[in-house]
């Protein structure tokens, strides 16, 4: 099955369009707990309002070996009908971003990949070459930091555009098989209205939600694909630190299932 | 000992300008060696010609847990005189960025970072913040594909300027340190020449000699910096494939040393 199939799926199933970023931080963490029980106690009491999961391997490599070992342990026990996000955010050249998407897609076994476009075609390639992966580019980054080079604007045959918009342009065309996606950050509304209204059918992955500051009902009205199952909202630090007491599983699976139906709320209204 | 005084001290004690990549691939490497031991004796056949160490994280992360431990310990292996650069390429917003930071310089130890610039100022920020440590922004790389983007003519208020010499604007802002440098890639000439001439004490990290086809000799004249010992030109394939048979280690230590005396006619020319 492959990617958008099985992301599908899981909209359907959960009536979700929530990503939780399982991105362990022992300081936010309750104390005593170590990562992989701390993730597989939050995977069980989302995995009814999640559509999908997200580990940022920042979190992991911080904590060395033991880190990616409950990387892999944590992919391994997401339930086998909700898709696992690798948000690496990699760029290389091609030979080396053909031993990253290995990495990513054989070793690790997650159904998708974000991607750092600034490398260009021959970073990207290898992975798309996994057609039953999405691959998810780098469009517009939700931090603040992003206005520095994304909104710069450049010269094109048809005009200025902005860099991120370019890149946008370039996805689609690298787009063939139906298996890459776009990254639009919910803090850039704008940004993320112009992009969506652009590309009706692409798959996105929105961050900046929650922690971040961006708009839940803008994002709703303005961010979704035409089907509504192939966008995906996701959010951290909300649902993973809602509390840091011994009922944070509890405190977690509420947030999700509280983000879960705001957006249906919103679809509804 | 911060990284350009070590840098500095291995350039002076082996007259090299030689970093040779550590970039294992099992299906180049001499048929049931593991790649921790030839890791180990790559580095000790060429640690009297090299002035760095930069293995590339893809190569490892594709070996799973035991390639992330082999890359621990190939880190531990370099000599402590000569320094170990992370080719990582690693960019995320602030958060996340502290903690990809934190894993390679607290974690793994490197000595510096490449960085890939495409989110900003908050996803440089975390590495810039250890001083000691040595950043490389990617401005230029070395691959096709960086034409995509990187040579698109951008909007300043100068004027139009290509989106990679922007970046290396931007880099010498972030460089209030002294501990920014940019990667730029010697297949690329013309940009390479220029970015040197107007950085000219700027610490480069010069890919795409051997394999990927740069010209060394042009290299050496035009991509040093002033004191010629803040610039280090990578070879990977070339040094570590130099043979597939049981006298590998003794061609590589041929290759680097190669490599290191024609730099060295260069200069003396």
């Amino acid at each position: 099955m492959d990617f958008l199939e099985k992301l599908a799926g899981a909209v359907r199933k959960n009536k979700s369009l929530v990503c939780v970023g399982l991105d362990p931080d022992p300081s936010l963490m309750p104390e005593g707990i170590g990562v992989l029980d701390f993730n597989r106690a939050i995977i069980q009491v989302t995995s009814d309002f999640a559509c999908a999961y997200k580990p940022n391997f920042a979190f992991y490599e911080a904590l060395g070996i033991e880190g990616m070992i409950a990387l892999r342990e944590t992919v391994k026990s997401v339930p086998a009908n909700i898709p696992v996000i690798a948000d690496a955010k990699r760029g290389d050249i091609g030979n080396t971003a053909k031993a990253y998407a290995r990495a990513i897609f054989d070793c690790f076994g997650f159904d998708a990949c974000t991607v750092n476009p600034y490398l260009g075609s021959d970073a990207v390639e290898p992975f798309v070459q996994y057609r039953d992966k999405m691959t998810f580019i780098l469009c517009r980054t939700s931090n603040a930091g992003a206005a520095d080079f994304q909104s710069l604007r450049c010269e094109t045959p048809k005009g200025t555009k902005q860099l991120y918009e370019i890149v946008a342009e370039k996805a689609s065309v690298w787009n063939e098989h139906g298996n890459v996606g776009l990254v639009v950050g919910a803090t850039y509304p704008d940004e993320l209205k112009a992009v969506r209204a652009r590309y009706p059918e692409t798959p996105f992955l929105i961050p900046g939600i929650g922690a971040q500051g961006g708009d839940l009902a803008f994002t709703v009205k303005n961010g979704l694909d035409k089907n509504r199952e192939r966008t995906v909202i996701n959010s951290s630090r909300q649902i993973l630190y809602a509390s840091r007491g011994k009922d944070f599983a509890e405190a977690a699976g509420k947030a999700a299932k509280t983000m879960r139906d705001q957006i249906n709320a919103v679809l509804a209204s």
